[in-house]
């Protein structure tokens, strides 16, 4: 069942590898069936080399495996909580993708310092709070879904496609998983200009709003002139 | 029309790729035929693995489409300004290549610290002034293009055959788009090499005028005596 | 003989080029057999290109050579200290990486900054004491391994499978040489994250002690639940 | 004539490509036969991609060309330089690769921080003096040679095969070709370790002389062990 989901969810994996985000087995992608709530994700701890898109796991929105025969990503339940969350997405990213992981091990926002990040993400990327012991020993994955959550309660979730877990790493996200593992490579690029850019004295220098409205809704929103028409 | 040129800007394109200087769709290559008042450029958000020669662009000079059937690059007014500004160029390039971005993004020009610098560029290259709100609310491309030709109003465009974009990026460019490729390579060198070289004490240690200047006519003008003979 | 055992030894060695950890001739990576006593390691300072399976050393416990034409890796006596000391190993690694060597040169332990880091190495990875005059010049190989093992005396050394020798670089181990690679190749991954982590300010942001637990024991231990069953 | 040292020159000029040490046409790589008292050097500003063996350039120790249709490289002088101030030399290697060449700008020597350093440097890597402007704007490219040899006068040039010239990049050099590269290579390396030794705080950490001596001469002289016998 949802063979061309797979196909696009393998295929997507794949493209974390090919971008350098990702190192051994590293790192997963899913994507979402809406009409019939139904999750395609990476299998947990499999080898890159060697995975094939009859491995992509099948799981209902409570986590229970509707077809394959491997594990899905340990990850599974911030998937799914970012699913419910975020209604409108269509594809999930995690990554440990070196520069953005450093933002979350510093625990700090990745702020927006030029036009590379203003084409993608509308304002500062959020670091999320950290989790609380009892939310680290129960339902650890589950949680991690929620503090995501939790940096949207008052900030579109579209418009700023990506969060980073305090002390972890990237999710990222998008209205399909393509977009999303664009959004990844974007991610990682800016938060690459943002440390090199505070080392140089930029610190201070973010981009004004009137350039941050500008790039975000020349590429997003009916007003867009970006690429081609669909 | 004008399929050679097309031939030579899409394989321009192609080496922002495999030089490392852009990743998904960004970054484009133009050139221009004098002659005929045309500008050959890449097409709008195009896939670099699937696009084709036939794909580029041909439009005239106030941005209308003469040939093809794709979008032109949004950044077509910013090319279209440099080719009025700058009479003698041939080819414009404009990537977010990392470290050359990262300048732009702290808003400073990238000092001339060594003979990589010297080789190419003769002294500073200018970050711009930001634009305002209105420039950037109204006509913001050919905007982009005018803060650039105004970093050379007192200086040699062609000794410096780039600028950056304050909280942008760099706009390159050369007699030829294979020159102002070349030189976008050697841009995003450098800008790595300035950064690294102010990590370890160097910020005072610009090279000396009389070394830019042996440097630079090593490779330019009539005493040059770099490479093969023409 | 122990053909299949130096067909993997050699893969192994193979990995660290691909994964960016050795160049040149740098490197080492074994093998032992526990039943037999004997060893399986990289010859000294042959090239990787045309490296053979068959170019690989056997040696017995005091780092005779059993079977080979060519001298085993100079490091050999650290590896067979290691082999000794911890008697759970299955396979040694030792590389100059560039950002595990760079701790090791600047003297310090790596801190636990994230969860990449967890995920392997159960808190921080000691640096080890430096060498002592007399320890260098007598016996030096042999003193670099019992100085290893001196930073688990009190630790568990499959927990932390890695420690970095002081002005020197990385020696990794882990059950197998698969897992010992693949030990390596997230160590220098977490040494990157350290060392820029530091660079954006995150210097006291140490994972507290219920998440550094949570993800080591996600995926070691009775209770472990990342990859497929086995 | 030379033909087999054209194509041992010819190779070596492309692991600079693709060991990443140059990008563009930058960088060079001679030989000499002391016996006939001839050099065999890449030409000036030819493309490495096209670049065949017998373009290699056959000249004499006065820089007149002896065969060959294409111009040699600029830097000849300094090669022919360094020829004759040391006598034991087989091979020198000219880069712009950016780690050496950003101490270079710093104007700074790159410190031994440790044993990959000491495996082929025998302490610190100097920094020449800056050129004047006299020595500068006459025969530019055999005074770089001068200073390159004046940091020589008081120290053993093949226990260091390297020096890093101020406001430029690395020479190095080695009793071949293939030995000269290979230097280059590990220079390359140990001046990205050495930069990032000091970001984390290890400036005042450079390797003990008796570690300095015991992994120099663990790989040179008559008591060497590393690698295989001759």
């Amino acid at each position: 069942m949802l063979e061309e989901l797979k196909e696009r969810v393998f295929l997507e994996n794949l493209k974390l590898v090919k971008n350098g985000l990702v190192v051994l087995t590293w790192g997963n992608v899913s994507a979402i069936d809406r009409a019939r709530g139904l999750v395609v994700i990476k299998p947990s701890g499999v080898d890159y080399s060697v995975m094939k898109a009859e491995d992509m796991v099948v799981v209902d929105m409570n986590g229970n495996t509707v077809e394959g025969d491997l594990r899905p990503s340990t990850d599974l339940p911030t998937h799914l909580y970012l699913y419910r969350a975020f209604p409108e997405i269509g594809g999930v990213v995690h990554t440990h993708s070196v520069n953005a992981s450093v933002w979350a091990q510093a625990g700090r926002d990745i702020p927006a310092y030029g036009t590379t990040h203003a084409d993608v993400f509308y304002g500062t990327i959020p670091c999320t709070r950290p989790l609380t012991e009892e939310e680290v020993e129960n339902a650890y994955e589950y949680n991690t879904g929620k503090v995501i959550a939790g940096c949207f309660s008052e900030r579109d979730y579209l418009a700023t496609p990506a969060a980073i877990v305090k002390n972890h790493g990237p999710f990222v996200w998008g209205v399909t998983p393509e977009k999303a593992v664009e959004n990844a490579v974007t991610l990682e690029s800016v938060a690459e200009m943002a440390l090199k850019t505070e080392f140089i004295g930029g610190a201070e220098n973010v981009v004004p709003q009137y350039l941050l409205d500008k790039h975000y809704f020349r590429k997003h929103g009916k007003h867009a002139y970006y690429g081609q028409e669909k």
